[in-house]
């Protein structure tokens, strides 16, 4: 089996609204190099989910991750990313995609924006 | 002076999407339980910005330190919030507003980020 990550926001008009994400990708790269990971837009940027999804698939991963990079989950987490995965599913029948929980509703990253908004508090 | 935070998030039609950013409330009041903190919204969530800031004028703030809980910055948090914090500064003239950068470009949130990609890829 070999496994891939695909990291799926919601997109924006402003270029530099993604380079958190940029960030993300990046570092996941760093820690584990042979790793392949790819970013993926519900809308206004690009590759959407299926072009991602396929360059991977492409690349010879037979399972995705996909990890909503989202704060919270609301309809686009629990409606439209489901949504989406089921037409993926159809189209790489040999690819085991899982789904994880939005990235903002796990302990680490509450505690890392609380400890960034405490300290912003706290600055002279 | 009196310092506070007011959380700041885009706001959702599900009620659970929020549930993270209460999260982070809890986590800076148990940090910093004399500390006041709110949260609130752009849209379709209760309190907005300026009824936050109400409460938190009224309740003797005299510093209050603007977080905006989003993961980048794109025209709600470059044109949409700076343009809400200007009414605010006009309606509260004896306090101290401060406007600090999108919580998701700090590098504790983009490594708790990574750290949560990564465990979902590594799970079994």
């Amino acid at each position: 089996m070999t496994r891939a990550t695909l990291l799926f926001a919601h997109g924006a008009r402003d270029p530099r609204w993604a380079e958190p994400f940029a960030g993300v990708a990046a570092r996941i790269r760093a820690a584990d190099p042979g790793h392949r990971v790819e970013l993926a837009f519900l809308e206004l940027m690009r590759p959407d989910l299926r072009e991602a999804a396929a360059a991977l698939a492409g690349a010879g991963a037979t399972r995705i991750d996909v990890v909503p990079l989202f704060l919270g989950s609301g309809g686009h987490v629990r409606r439209d990313l489901p949504a989406l995965l089921a037409t993926l599913r159809d189209a790489h029948r040999d690819v085991d995609f899982r789904l994880h929980g939005a990235v903002g509703e796990s302990d680490a990253v509450i505690e890392a924006m609380a400890r960034t908004a405490l300290d912003a508090s706290r600055s002279e």
